[in-house]
């Protein structure tokens, strides 16, 4: 078997421990004689891989107890109507605009009432999260919605929010899980799976208690109400028990590695490997405001499209793949989630040295 | 490898080559070096494995070129709103009761608009369908809607309703696939994956392309409308990978097998191996009026509680597994979808003779 280095953004790359078991289970789950895509969702298997599921979570996470865990199905794009139609109550939210998802999110929420944009970093193609120490949140906002970490754009807030005691609700989708995190200063959290929490098709949402109400806008489906899958434990209707079985497994994983303190701190190192090559570097860049990069997603360039897309192209036949940019910032991006080795990164820092070493007098260096 | 027959309704038996095939390439799709679980919704590698299970559900249902198969997430139970929201322009909308999902199916639509309940088969526990050869179909109803196969109570429809030329929506969670079926005769098509088609975390539907528009009820989210599904080929947002995937391999695997006449023909015959014996039994029965008999659903009961417990302990004990009826009929149900190979039947077949031959005194035959 050959694997490799997967720096996509998602779907991403997941530990090889998770991968094997599910390879080694899927005829048989735990000796019960079926596949776990076989088992019911309401048979004592699947609701002890779902509690399990939920405790690994809350441990890891130290989840408040007066927070409900809800696994969904409809990625963060269906949060960006549930968010407005489970909280809006005065028909007022604030967002703040730090790209592609923000502004999706914002859209779709106009639909349901008044969307006030609190700030923006749209003047310098998203390359930095505007200052949020002494935003104009609105008396009467229903909540204040951010995008935590910003796939496309390699951007990550640094400091939440001052919501002035709004609810603050973040999409996650692309950190959660990667570093510590204090969930009491959030009212909703969400987050597409597939990027550190398993393969594509599940939702993560973990929201405060007092939010999940009856008190939905008119015609909101029922679906669509997170009371619905709250007050059934995320199994009114049948969930997705093959990515919530293969997100039980990453999360043990997680425990396994010791955690997300741990986890943390070897991201902060992949991270500053890469980061302090492109500081240096004379033929790289990132393209990121130093102060907000991410930790998961590191877009770069060298300027030349030419050089970007042979870059490219050498990098997958050194088993280093889905190196190529987002269409919107170009060049290149490593995605380097959880699952991400640290020779993984190091492999990439060698390759983009020797390519540098190589090209450097292309540019007239 | 110890496999059992599961007898459940859903999630429920898939194929074994194609779980054999899932574990197999777990670590590595297509010598990609990637999992299927890791692979970008943006890769080619998804993009063929979409097409051709696009390509092979429409040689397999005969699926005209004016209707579009779409991939979704969250279920029948989701599309009890989408069809609503995005087909009733009128506001009004007629619906057949047959059982739990088409009165879930009405009772959400009545939040969008008049529901009229053109026929209902509840005063018998609804262990029939009801005549549809005339039903007082509204001539400003937007759509009739119907429920194929009641996978609870055990009953489909023999023949379809005559909708007066309103556009027929039919919930087949628990029959597509099951037998050869004539789509024009369909303006919507939904199905959940979890029986016939895959594992859960996938919804199915086939629409004809004129129902498909931007004309959808005011509030409707983006993400509930078809048009924005269709207009992206099922990838406005990362759909659901392995899920699709896995109902790929399950369409192969019917293709292999020799298509949907081959499958209605073994289909039936195993029904009939069930039906005859219970038929002739002093100690089972099935629920069904004979005219109405589901092939894939057959609910028996002995009409002893404890009889009907001990069979399902005993019937476990041999290999046959979640055999335990829904609450709402009880004692026993037999799911019989396409993966349930002859011999899981008959040897269901053989436990019931037995069964019976050892308890036939218990009720004093």
């Amino acid at each position: 078997m050959n694997r490799v280095y997967n720096f996509a953004a998602g779907p991403a790359i997941l530990p090889e421990p998770v991968l094997q078991q599910a390879s080694d289970e899927m005829m048989n789950y735990r000796g019960s004689g079926m596949s776990v895509t076989e088992i019911s969702h309401r048979s004592a298997l699947f609701e002890e891989m779902l509690e399990q599921a939920q405790s690994d979570l809350r441990d890891l996470v130290s989840i408040p107890s007066n927070y409900k865990i809800l696994f969904l199905q409809g990625g963060a794009s269906t949060q960006f109507a549930m968010v407005p139609l489970n909280l809006m109550r005065n028909r007022k939210a604030d967002y703040v605009m730090t790209g592609s998802w923000a502004s999706k999110a914002a859209q779709e929420a106009a639909q349901y009432g008044d969307i006030k944009i609190l700030a923006s970093s749209q003047d310098r193609n998203w390359s930095y999260i505007p200052d949020v120490s002494d935003l104009p949140v609105r008396p009467e906002a229903d909540y204040v919605h951010i995008c935590q970490n910003n796939t496309i754009f390699g951007t990550r807030y640094k400091e939440l929010p001052d919501t002035r005691d709004k609810i603050l609700v973040s999409d996650m989708s692309s950190c959660l899980l990667s570093e510590p995190l204090d969930v009491s200063r959030y009212g909703l959290i969400f987050a597409g799976a597939q990027k550190n929490l398993g393969p594509a098709g599940l939702t993560l949402v973990i929201i405060r208690e007092d939010l999940v109400t009856e008190d939905v806008l008119p015609g909101t489906p029922t679906m669509l109400t997170y009371k619905t899958h709250a007050d059934h434990n995320s199994m009114y209707n049948t969930p997705p028990v093959f990515a919530i079985y293969m997100c039980g497994l990453v999360l043990q994983w997680l425990k396994g590695q010791g955690g997300l303190k741990v986890m943390g701190e070897r991201n902060t190192r992949k991270a500053a490997l890469l980061y302090d090559f492109l500081d240096q570097s004379m033929l790289f860049k990132g393209t990121v405001e130093p102060d907000f990069r991410s930790l998961m997603n590191i877009p770069f360039v060298t300027g030349n499209d030419t050089l970007d897309k042979q870059f490219i192209k050498e990098a997958e036949a050194r088993g280093l793949h889905n190196l190529k940019g987002h269409r919107s910032v170009g060049g290149m991006r490593a995605s380097i989630y959880n699952a991400m080795p640290e020779e993984g990164v190091a492999s990439l820092v060698k390759f983009l040295t020797e390519f540098e070493e190589e090209h450097k007098n292309d540019k007239g260096l």
